[in-house]
């Protein structure tokens, strides 16, 4: 149709969001899951397979479309019925209550990261980060060239927060600290004295607490849940939330970012506005699912997260078992929390294992099972300049295990594991095989400390 | 808990998305609906009263929600069936087919457009855009920083676009036109040969065009819907669409954009790739509605569309009959497509209203009637600075008013609006009444021509 002489196009893509997005997990996940040989033997974790979702919210969403009640555009902050039932809810917790107005639907936990990093970037700014941790946030904030700082854990204290290490981070450009609260991938909770802790340093530092607490119904501990809302006398804090985890909807993309003000200082401090322009001008969750979400927090009954709890309870306690015969990896917590494992490699075991990333691809490789690597990162000083970076979990030579599995697949899984782990070890005696557990952990440097 | 004295609190909100908020057409709609009086009279149009959904749609999704088939997170560059049945339902208008690759799924149409925009954005780039259009890519131009630069049509000839008006505006930074198709507010479709010619003419300046249609199911006069695409062996199109129009099930925020490549040059230029890491690091649709896409967008009969056309068209020819009593209000062209009357406010005619913002205003006030401004703008050259911007449809003195109800209320909407203009215009003689329809309009400035 058109003539045939070469056009000078005029266009082409922003790299924009390269760095970002090459560090982020998916890209990682992607690739592993890609090594597999889709013609051999099932591969682990199985994609797709999800625990039992709630009938509850099933049965919401479909009342939901049939009547309805979500065919409209919600308004951008997110539709009244829904912002008033996360407010109620979370306000069981809470001395301090939450109104409607302080409540904000998102496009799931995702979203609300990047409304808590996007609405508070500035140049020069920097932000408080966990390593290890899920990495939502920092690649945000490299994508939003954002100054990185991290704080670190005490394994000696079942990994509570490293108050000093926090203290030493911050500075006067410092605006807030991100905790996840259960942690992934420590997979521990916070005591209250802890996240009291943290208020009381975090005022003294005039930083707000940002509290990621999307897997706080996937608890089985004895350590119970605390949210950081319960702090905001002390503390301005926010908190992010969303259905996926707690009631087995991934995929559902519906969440929230709550503000738990301290005498008004969101408004006073245009965090309140920031907000609201975020959302005007960004993707929406499905109001078809948010007309459903009264009905998902009012009316699921407590056996269904109980019954949740109590099967990763019984697959973490198998995992950890099981973990006992691979010297090669040390878990130095049992898991009270979340749905994996985070293990150190013990390089020195291995033959011809390089590192982290060498061991998930080759793992892929061999036996079909995926297991995310900590992967370290080069600079995460990265203001403005991004020079090499390679992100996961930012710790390196760790790895992060779903055990979120039924237990014949769980063992498989672990058989295959060990399977592996033992044909690039060392042969002979295995000093590691004792340290499973933190009691028996030997003195090494401390997890999260270069 | 704390202690007392203040704290010098080191974060607050940015205002990176002020302007772009401010300018975004649901300020002016939520402004205007809280303007009337929830005690008066129903306030019209009807908010979350929508066209009924189609049931294939109803049905596809909770047979989605029960069998769990969307309980998953979904690749980020959306759930494979989604894509491939999006690609085999554009292809059924397309000379040259789209594979599932060139297919992403987005969070409605709107995550569409900003993917658009921010993907191609440069510095010192500049992008077409109509005057008057639907002004989300506009709004999210301005959250770029991208120069935006204006379009026009030609009254005369059915509101096709002035293609000396786009050769005026294109210079070498710009990279590509925004077209919308049928267009909103215009209300028409463009032909064949008028899109082939826009091809031709976008090759010949080095140009994209980028397809918005969204509307594409709800054309109901003589002219057909044509596809962009069909022109993608001339120039690269990309297009852009979702579900919540044609199976009216606004909320559910799934929609999609296609990259119709000419000679791979989305490649070549990095197009695709930039694409893919912006989806990496965003907001996903929903699983659950993907995992329907495939039967939505397969199974629904002809005839769904064909009684919403109907409804549609009944609506329009009653609207416009209801028009031709209003003098004060002057409609150039009969709408083919879309749910909506755009009209030029004839201000000479009335006494005490100043502009179109100060008509709806007034309007919602007294009648409790909505119809959206127009809205001029300052200034549209907006790189890097913002100057004043006030922009919803970006032409001033004109307004859009839905006519999606049914007749009863559509006949209290025109009453309503009637006995308004009425009471607000000079007495005597109307000589505007005859001009409502394209043939009678006495000869004016062009609309879109300042």
């Amino acid at each position: 149709m058109a003539n045939n002489e070469s056009v000078d196009w005029q266009f082409s893509g922003s790299d924009e969001g390269k760095a970002a997005s090459e560090a982020s997990l998916s890209t990682y996940t992607s690739k592993l899951f890609a090594l597999c040989d889709p013609q051999g033997k099932p591969i682990l974790p199985p994609r797709g397979e999800t625990a039992e979702t709630s009938h509850t919210a099933e049965r919401a969403v479909v009342k939901a479309v049939l009547f309805g009640t979500g065919n409209a555009y919600a308004p951008s902050i997110g539709l009244p019925a829904a912002k008033r039932a996360v407010a109620d809810y979370l306000n069981r917790d809470l001395p301090k209550k939450l109104s409607p107005d302080d409540v904000f639907m998102t496009v799931g936990c995702k979203q609300a990261i990047e409304l808590a990093v996007d609405t508070l970037a500035k140049p020069n700014a920097n932000i408080l980060l966990p390593k290890p941790g899920y990495p939502s946030n920092l690649i945000r904030s490299i994508f939003k060239h954002l100054e990185v700082r991290n704080y670190e854990f005490l394994r000696e204290k079942k990994y509570e927060i490293d108050l000093d290490s926090v203290r030493a981070a911050a500075d006067e450009n410092t605006f807030a600290i991100f905790i996840i609260n259960p942690h992934n991938p420590n997979g521990n909770t916070y005591s209250e004295a802890h996240l009291k802790q943290l208020a009381v340093l975090a005022r003294e530092l005039g930083i707000m607490v940002v509290s990621d607490e999307v897997f706080r119904w996937s608890v089985f501990g004895s350590n119970p849940f605390v949210p950081m809302g319960k702090f905001s006398s002390i503390v301005p804090v926010v908190t992010l939330g969303s259905i996926s985890k707690g009631w087995s909807v991934p995929g559902w993309r519906t969440g929230w970012i709550a503000l738990h003000d301290l005498d008004g200082v969101f408004k006073s401090k245009n965090v309140l506005a920031a907000i609201k322009q975020f959302l005007d001008l960004n993707s929406k969750p499905p109001t078809v699912i948010q007309a459903a979400i009264p009905t998902i927090l009012e009316k699921t009954g407590k056996d269904f997260f109980q019954r949740r709890q109590c099967f990763l309870k019984v697959a973490t306690e198998f995992a950890y078992y099981k973990l006992k015969s691979i010297p090669s990896l040390t878990c130095y917590m049992k898991p009270e929390a979340c749905t994996f494992f985070w293990t150190e490699l013990n390089l020195s075991c291995f033959v011809d294992i390089e590192d982290d990333e060498d061991f998930c691809e080759k793992l892929a490789i061999e036996e079909n099972l995926v297991l995310l690597p900590g992967i370290n990162q080069n600079s995460l000083s990265m203001s403005k300049v991004l020079r090499s970076i390679r992100i996961a979990f930012t710790l390196e030579n760790w790895v992060r295990h779903s055990i979120d599995m039924h237990m014949p697949t769980l063992e498989d899984a672990f058989d295959r594991l060990k399977s592996f782990c033992d044909r690039h070890s060392i042969s002979g005696e295995t000093p590691f095989k004792v340290v499973n557990g933190v009691n028996e952990a030997p003195l090494k440097a401390v997890n999260g400390v270069n």
